[in-house]
């Protein structure tokens, strides 16, 4: 028996105000898009690999997109990016950097890890706003994605 | 003595009617796009490996972003894809792919091989032309790439 899934953003932030921007302007689009939230690097990779409270891939699925902050307690933005694209598994999946940070290192750094799009949050609650309806629109409406390998 | 390069996309397509709508869209924008067409995946990769009539770095610089057709003549859109991204100095250039299929292999082999984007083109001059507006927006506006390593 199969069941149409909704299309699931792993986001990975800590501030909560930034958060909650997000799930307004990406959750629920879309025919029932799906954020799954945590909030540190470590949560990020065991989500991703499957560990500890995460093992279970009902209730902790693959990600179609990931949506990422830099600057993440415990373990590094950048860190979670290098090892997500070293799987083979994981590595199709498409990462979103969303992050104060304009700072041309990062940003070289983190195209040379691969990762798919680099955006910079605005100051501004209304161009944050606006950057995120653009977000939608674009990776939400228009790009394709391959379907999931399997339900879980 | 520096001069400011405009933001270069290297669009490869053999349909004249579909190159004239992207450039349409994508040209002149923020300060000056610039657009390189080639309308085969030899020439693309002979493009991006300065090879024979692409051999100068001043007349055929590295582009920042990569817009490709998948069905191309001579050499296919995803063996272009496979040899950008087998390539160290190529890897971090995104590449959208923009073609008339939507057909689930093509999707999935083009994620396996590392594309950044997969928009399928719509057959509605209108939407296609939205399509592009999104696409500028997000790919011209909002996103970042690093700065070039060189002036060529």
């Amino acid at each position: 028996m199969s069941t149409v899934q909704p299309f699931l953003i792993l986001h990975v932030e800590d501030d909560p105000a930034h958060a909650v921007i997000v799930r307004r302007n990406l959750a629920g689009t879309q025919g029932g898009t799906r954020l799954n939230l945590v909030k540190d690097g470590r949560a990020a990779l065991d989500y991703l690999f499957r560990q500890g409270v995460f093992c279970d891939p009902e209730s902790s699925p693959r990600p179609d997109l990931i949506v990422m902050d830099l600057r993440l307690p415990k373990v590094d933005g950048l860190e979670v990016l290098r090892q997500v694209k070293q799987d083979a598994g994981l590595r199709p999946i498409p990462v979103v950097v969303l992050t104060t940070s304009g700072a041309e290192r990062d940003i070289r750094d983190a195209y040379a890890m691969g990762v798919t799009s680099y955006l910079v949050k605005p100051t501004s609650l209304q161009e944050f706003t606006q950057m995120m309806d653009a977000f939608r629109r674009y990776w939400l409406e228009l790009n394709h994605l391959p379907s999931r390998p399997s339900p879980l």
